[in-house]
């Protein structure tokens, strides 16, 4: 079984803390916006729908505390991550849900509050799972997939995005074997995707990223599933940092690309990618690996977080809505 | 100032324990060829050329003490590594230097193989040299070259082939700045190359290997250079896991990748890379980090230390005799 990435418990948030995982299974009770802030930047959280149905939880802890505060709330939850659109759909979503429910008292206006939480959450799982069913339809009934970064149960409110593929496709008693990568810096590949999809008896192998190329060449990779942090309104996907250069070795090798992603991924006022905001990390995430280091302190590293694989290069979109191919109309 | 690789001093060969570097320059120093073979084995020396003449300075090791082995100390350091091409190549030259000093008494035969170790030693850093001077030749006045692993001077006998055409450039005054990705899963990028290049004054940037697609659409690389561990007669490349994709990434950019080998990793025994043999290690490597382990023991890995690069994606092969392209006549 697997553990509710994010839970509204006792009035408080609980989330899973990633950055602990597959070593120890931690929660982290979230009581205040402040808590839920710095798990997203910290990413205790991670994972573009995660982060939007955690922030909208956070926003109910603040006007659980104060109503008139919910301008500040949203600031500094929309501060923590500029790259996945979920987080601002969330919080566009939170504002709208307090306008309308202005003229309400208070105990009633919070309890809405967490209402549109709780649906917002609830909503995310039910998209994964249509998207999953269309998602695997374009899978043969044998394939071996490889899959970047975690879009899975730990990514979202539940069943995950291109896991959720993976999920749909053994329900559909298709035989699924997964390759993950890694995915340096900070191997949510290894450590979140291996675990997840071993933990959920999936049939598992882990690469490092600079492997996926070799393995596509030998004909192994029946196709490539990926999650998306923001889609512009071309088809542009940002999505965790070397999902590019898998597209491109995709497209050299003639293996289907597929991006699954709910609608609230969309962003579809940027025409294409290049207005997408990309987050850049610390360097120290680079040279830094748990328990020493690679390379000394004064050693420059570029860490880009995400990168933008261009529409013409993904195969076709998967959302709950259905399967969406070039040009897109979403 | 870089230390000696690998060098025969006192009676010994001392080399350099790259498993240990950055963090802190040790010394080995091998005194019989079991020391020698597993040290390669080991890795605590690596890159093809280096392996090579460490292997030479092995059987010279061996013969010390009783030239009658001659053949089970070939067959010892020919059974450490499969893939790099230079060390069967050293060990045949040591043979044959044998034959044909089988009758020379026991000092002198000794003095001749060590004479013929230091030979391929020398040889080697003046053949750097040589395709640094052609390799540089390839660059513009100004230029940002990618590389991947380390094909330095801790890869050779000194000055490095891919990096050896990079301080040949700077010798001609040329710009240079580099990216080196950082190879995983044992990191020679970050590790030997970043430190190598960082301690010899270049300015060099570490990225995840996963960021090199990202880079090369940015427009930021002029050229991408790397080693090679075998080349067959049509000019497939079998060099670390990741060169592959790389190129395919190069192509997809209209970059120029280029390969920098002495002519003592050409194998014109074999016709293609297909018949290159690859080594695969221990899974342990992807999943141990220094200090810890990114998933737990259960987690399956493939892990190939090398892949092949068809000669199609490849612009020009430089050795120390000019620069090779397309179609290959060695």
């Amino acid at each position: 079984m697997l553990p509710e990435t994010v839970e509204w418990r006792g009035g408080a948030l609980r989330i899973v803390d990633q950055r602990a995982l597959p070593d120890e299974l931690k929660f982290i009770d979230c009581s205040c916006v402040g808590d839920v802030a710095l798990a997203i930047r910290d990413l205790a959280v991670r994972g573009a729908p995660a982060i939007g149905i955690a922030a909208a939880y956070g926003v109910v802890l603040g006007v659980l505390r104060d109503r008139s505060g919910l301008d500040g709330y949203i600031a500094e939850l929309a501060s923590t991550r500029p790259t996945a659109v979920n987080l601002f759909w969330a919080l566009e979503r939170m504002r709208r849900a307090a306008l309308e429910r202005r003229d309400e008292p208070d105990e009633m206006f919070a309890s809405g509050m967490l209402g549109e939480a709780r649906a917002i959450h609830e909503e995310d799982v039910r998209n994964n799972r249509r998207l999953g069913a269309f998602g695997q339809s374009l899978l043969p009934s044998s394939a071996s997939v490889l899959t970047h970064c975690n879009a899975g149960a730990l990514a979202t409110g539940g069943y995950g995005t291109a896991l959720g593929v993976l999920r749909a496709a053994r329900e559909e008693g298709k035989a699924i074997r997964v390759y993950a990568d890694e995915t340096r810096p900070l191997l949510q590949g290894a450590r979140l995707t291996a675990w997840e999809l071993s933990r959920d008896g999936f049939d598992v192998t882990l690469i490092c990223d600079s492997m996926a190329g070799c393995l596509m060449k030998s004909g192994k990779i029946d196709a490539v599933i990926v999650g998306a942090d923001r889609i512009s309104a071309n088809g542009d996907v940002a999505n965790k940092i070397g999902t590019y250069g898998l597209s491109v070795m995709a497209r050299h090798h003639n293996v289907p690309f597929y991006v699954a992603a709910p609608r609230s991924t969309l962003d579809l006022s940027l025409e294409s990618g290049d207005e997408i905001p990309i987050e850049e990390r610390a360097g120290d995430e680079i040279r830094r690996l748990p328990g020493g280091r690679s390379v000394p302190d004064y050693i420059p590293a570029w860490n880009p977080a995400f990168d933008v694989t261009p529409a013409n290069l993904v195969t076709a979109i998967i959302t709950e809505d259905g399967v969406h191919r070039p040009p897109y109309g979403f």
